[in-house]
């Protein structure tokens, strides 16, 4: 069975093509610029890139294009469309409704809609993109991987804000959180590592990339995570603020005389790491330059990972204990100094790092000593396999 | 030596004189609706009242009356207003500029009128409180002391927000922290109970009040804490929100047509648990409505216990292990199903309550089982104390 995992943005589409059979990714690419003048879209077979750049005034073509790259008689991978045998879509919000992945139908596209106030910038285009994979490829099942819905089994106490009542009533406002196909990909992952049942431990995920969140996984569910209503709450990030005394904003609003929007811009882009380093949101660039002496840069880094550190804190004590510990994305996969950094004041955990098997990037690895209480694991995500999984699953299932 | 004690609000004053000797209450009081119809002393020796009804204009005049009460023939405790040695006052924000209790002089008022803009409603009448003092004992001494000063060893990485630093340097926005008179006071009290010195010691101590707080005091020093810029952020308290993802505010203005200051208004009075609940803010009604079967007042515990808890454990990463875990003030000194439940999911730690210790209110007890890995106290607040111990103590090295 071969899967086709679409995650459309506003004015991009990344693809993966995976053989089940062995979970092979047979090709994968990336279109940008749909829309704007430049449209490209880059296709990959193994390392080899196919660049094919043409107008692209909708999704709609650029799906077209990207069949077309997968079927094409020189960079191909196969024969005809009719060997896709489901296509899984990533979708940011799934709002209260999907506490799973599901099969795509009317009712389904209606609910995606539904929740487009919870996530204005990201439900409209993958709407756009299921559509568009719906038109052209008419009877090929489509699968729907929500990015909230790992988060749904949390506990009323853990997603309701202490604000008033009606804000959740009325307007949906609560904890939702996000990244959750990451961190249920990961945290089985580490079951599978540890070579036992995911229900029988406790486990800490940091997803720790421009964005980033930490979720506590109790017996295979998600019970708390950092991110919020929106994916600004919790850690400072790349560019987010993450958690802040909420007094701030009316505070700027009234001294600083800002605008309600400007501060939304201010917290959402121009805070977390780049805000206090100065320097970039990349953590890089602020790892070099806190290396060459820069105070602010360093104190991005300490102030970021006393946050993460504070979060697992939080998290052994709503898990009441951890098993183990699983770093992901950009930074928990490729910085050994951010991993050794967050575990060295943890040791009250039993967690002890070695900072040998520490010492590699994007790589599969138990990277605590053998005496450790809690394993700590590096575990590359893999969101697309996990949509890919789910997709096989509930295709197979809604045939049975 | 005699110190009297005192904590002017806008419309209030409460005092204490304490004899220094045996750090006993000789005589305090309650000024209420001060420059209002109705003006209010009730002035207590021993367990006897007095009441003393009579316009008072304004802070001058409640102090003269407070004073009067103090040397009255009848109800006095003191021959004559020389016996007072010295006035320590409480003062809500010190900023950054004090660390520690100081002698007040032109220099200090100076800088207590600097931080009005960080706590307009309450420096304000600090300051009518202690000229009106200054003037009717003109050569006495006076000593401040800060809510914020004990949060002033904070290691910049907890108290810099992810924000843009332009608005720390800018607008001083940062953690301050409040709650210091009291997390100072129990965490040397518990050390004193634990016959130990605080130099070795790793305490968290929970002042779960109507306002409420949570603090890391590593060897005596304060390393982080839960309120913030203000006193709105961390923990759920009675009417305050706490921490919630900030983007709500942003969604709030634009969704539900609400203004900045509504906004503001909302998270300070109408949130917490009160706001969860909609029974009241007061934990004794929410308790009680919870237990004749009240879902939302079951949620509102909930979720107050799990802030709790998610925050001791914040801290104990931060303190990499606790030694004492301290609760105080109003919920913790008197709320033993609180205390049960906050605890309840702590074993990770060691932390093991003995039920029948726990069932005390508002007395200084050790509440864990003899093998707790970590000690459990209940210990009554008493600010006023420490602020008569500060003045003392401030007072005699001025002499020297």
């Amino acid at each position: 069975m071969k899967i086709l995992v679409m995650n459309c943005g506003s004015s991009s589409l990344k693809y993966q093509l995976i053989d089940m059979k062995d979970e092979k990714v047979l090709a994968k690419g990336l279109v940008e610029r749909i829309g704007i003048d430049g449209s490209i879209l880059t296709h990959k077979v193994n390392d080899q890139k196919h660049i094919v750049k043409q107008p692209m005034k909708d999704h709609k073509i650029a799906v077209k294009l990207v069949l077309d790259a997968l079927v094409d008689k020189k960079y191909g991978v196969i024969g005809s469309m009719s060997e896709i045998s489901a296509v899984g879509h990533r979708i940011v919000h799934g709002g209260e409704k999907y506490a799973r992945s599901v099969l795509i139908d009317e009712k389904v596209m209606k609910a995606i809609e539904d929740c487009i106030p919870l996530a204005p910038l990201h439900n409209p285009p993958n709407i756009v993109g299921i559509n568009a994979c719906r038109e052209l490829m008419p009877n090929t099942p489509m699968v729907g991987v929500f990015d909230t819905a790992f988060h749904q089994t949390m506990p009323n106490y853990a997603y309701i804000y202490p604000l008033p009542y009606e804000l959740y009533k009325e307007y949906k406002i609560r904890k939702y959180g996000f990244h959750g196909t990451s961190h249920r990909f990961v945290s089985m992952e580490a079951a599978k590592l540890m070579g036992r049942d995911i229900k029988d431990l406790k486990i800490i995920t940091c997803h720790l990339g421009n964005g980033a969140s930490i979720c506590a996984v109790d017996k295979g569910k998600s019970v708390d995570t950092s991110m919020g209503f929106t994916p600004l709450a919790g850690l400072a990030m790349g560019t987010r603020c993450g958690d802040i005394d909420p007094a701030v904003i009316p505070y700027l609003v009234n001294t600083a005389d800002m605008s309600i929007n400007d501060i939304d811009v201010l917290m959402n882009k121009k805070s977390g790491i780049l805000g206090v380093s100065g320097v970039s949101s990349d953590f890089r660039d602020v790892e070099s330059a806190a290396n060459s002496g820069n105070e602010r840069a360093n104190l991005a880094l300490n102030l970021y990972y006393h946050r993460v550190k504070s979060f697992i804190g939080a998290y052994a004590a709503v898990l009441n204990g951890v098993d183990a510990l699983v770093f992901t994305a950009g930074l928990g996969e490729n910085s050994a100094t951010s991993r050794a950094a967050i575990c060295s004041g943890l040791s009250y955990l039993g967690i002890k790092i070695d900072s040998e098997k520490n010492n590699i990037r994007g790589k599969a690895q138990e990277i605590s000593t053998p005496d450790s209480k809690v394993k700590v694991f590096v575990i590359p995500t893999n969101e697309e396999l996990m949509i890919a999984r789910d997709t096989k699953e509930i295709v197979e299932n809604s045939r049975k």
